[in-house]
């Protein structure tokens, strides 16, 4: 597999990226809308379009700039979002979430996009991608709106695993490191580990652990370590990358989301409680569509899976065609990157640093 | 101390409450401003106040609608937010925070209501009132806004301890069940264990097994139980009660937090950008601070530690006057509802359940 990835990049001129078709709540138009948007902008990347055959073939050809840029693979079956993840890892080979990751596996493509079922798609990224060595449990990494000049913070584990120890969070670190730098273009991202207070002896004993570990190695590669931060600091510009497990990560951008959702709704609801205050909300359009846009998660669609051999972007399951080139977006850059070899490289370094410390060869 | 509690519930006419008057970033005029709008509404209650006594009897000489109804007990020491828990309680015997438990303690107060360093709080509250008989690790519950018609929530536990085994978690199913009753009037709550997903399958293993203890629980106990809950619904209309283990819930409330803060100032900064969205911020002032004061933690302040011999409301560390009567108003309607011997029968009443569980009889 590594063998035909090497041939691949350095024989391929453009970025080709894996897309599944099916499996989002608004099915194939959306997502070949999707790719028609971000080729308006982007000339070059190719595209290999997984799902039934006839459907995308007629979908594709209403789209004029998707002419001679799509490759399309059939395949029949579709991974529902009630699917189980262990049902489609034992009986999912005809799903165009199959026939997507199946690309990567191959070498065709760098990375993978998909806004069908997460579960799913993680479980067939780890048996069929497998994990990065040094990697014990890949991670799901997404953007989140803050105060930071970029105007967002990578958050990871968001849930690919419910738990993580210590050697779990230092990969998390270096991989968010490594995201930040490929997918954010900073070049010495600031890492933080999220935890209950900012005091060292805060915390779970894992995450204590984790302190030590990120602290001492951030020596040997080129982020700076804030330490621990706290729920407030996920939005804010204190780090860019927030290293936690996946199930207070998940629990964390659902509380968010959620928030931002309520306050949205109540806001609109304020703007039609007077007639002032209806004036006010056509007066302040403009400005209140910048904000929507601003703290829109489909801007910022696509979390990353991380970790593995290849790059899977999940897009959010009711993507519509701006979601779906945002991840798009997402994939293209961290394609042209050449993401996934600099952050496997960068994972693949701790562990001979690891051997080292054991022989009391800190260098 | 029980039988000091019994004669002060019996031969008491009017409400008392101990009030730590040090330790909020806003000093002790902000408390005692905060006791005097308090006042305003309810002509009843009395108060204790520490502190030390020229300083308070000061301010309280400023506010005529005081007059007469406050005890003032000296303490000189101040438990400051950089204070370490241990040393406080090795150590804070003359703070005000250990008088004002030590009023509840004695049995003069049912409820004691301090702004200052939470940890100190927490420690001092457990080791001087003690926990409850069946309960193992107490909890901090707070209030969060929702789309229920009571527009809150309550979540528990948000920071006491940062683990919970499924039995802890039983307990607090029981104990926020009893605050929703008492503090919020909600005679029939329904309960939610926060978790990544909604399945029964899904999260750790404590989860797993605290989703079928509070499911066979429910039917000795007028609360109904909803199952498994995620991120979005703590801010939702899925459940009354929120219940999760105290590192979750104070990521959780301080991601939320955060998130409000953020759209909050991104808002404000939206309505400066142009003329036209200036005029309309002022057209919708008026819809604005309702929707400010909807969400507003100072209008529903306090968090309350449960599972103790006494109750103890922990406000904001930067709360105001408005903020200190929020959490006085709390802790005013939880000692008139004789809360904690109610929460107590509660919670001892799983002890002999689980006996004749054990006997074979589930009855």
């Amino acid at each position: 597999m590594t063998v035909s990835k090497d041939q691949k990049s350095s024989a391929a001129k453009s970025t080709i990226l894996s897309v599944d078709a099916m499996g989002g709540d608004q099915g194939p138009a959306a997502v070949v809308a999707g790719l028609s948007l971000f080729a308006k902008k982007d000339r070059e990347t190719r595209f290999i379009l997984h799902g039934p055959s006839k459907t995308l073939t007629d979908l594709v050809a209403k789209r004029r700039n998707l002419e001679g840029r799509c490759t399309i693979i059939d395949a029949k079956g579709v991974v529902t979002m009630d699917d189980k993840p262990s049902q489609v890892v034992r009986h999912g080979k005809d799903t165009s979430m199959w026939s997507a990751i199946e690309s990567v596996r191959d070498g065709t493509a760098d990375v993978a996009v998909s806004c069908g079922n997460t579960g799913a798609l993680m479980a067939l990224s780890m048996i069929r991608l497998r994990k990065l060595p040094g990697v014990n449990r890949p991670a799901i990494a997404v953007l989140w709106p803050s105060r930071n000049p970029q105007g967002f913070n990578v958050m990871l584990d968001v849930g690919a695993d419910i738990r993580a120890d210590a050697d779990d969070l230092l990969r998390y670190a270096l991989m968010g490191a490594s995201y930040a730098r490929n997918g954010m273009n900073l070049p010495r991202p600031r890492i933080g580990l999220l935890n209950v207070g900012t005091e060292d002896h805060k915390g779970r004993q894992e995450l204590k652990d984790a302190n030590e570990l990120i602290r001492d190695y951030q020596g040997n590669a080129d982020f700076d370590y804030v330490g621990f931060v706290e729920g407030g600091d996920i939005q804010g510009d204190i780090a860019d990358v927030i290293v936690t497990d996946g199930f207070t990560g998940n629990v964390a951008i659902k509380t968010g989301e959620g928030t931002a959702k309520l306050i949205g709704d109540l806001l609109k609801e304020a703007f039609k409680y007077t007639i002032l205050s209806r004036i006010a909300s056509l007066l302040a359009l403009t400005s209140l569509r910048r904000l929507q846009k601003r703290i829109d998660p489909r801007g910022k669609n696509g979390g990353v899976f991380l970790g593995l051999n290849g790059t899977v972007v999940k897009s959010h399951g009711s993507a519509d065609a701006l979601g779906v080139a945002a991840a798009i977006t997402l994939a293209a850059q961290l394609s042209q990157s050449q993401f996934n070899s600099k952050l496997a490289a960068r994972v693949a370094a701790v562990l001979p640093q690891e051997h080292e410390n054991i022989k009391g060869d800190s260098a």
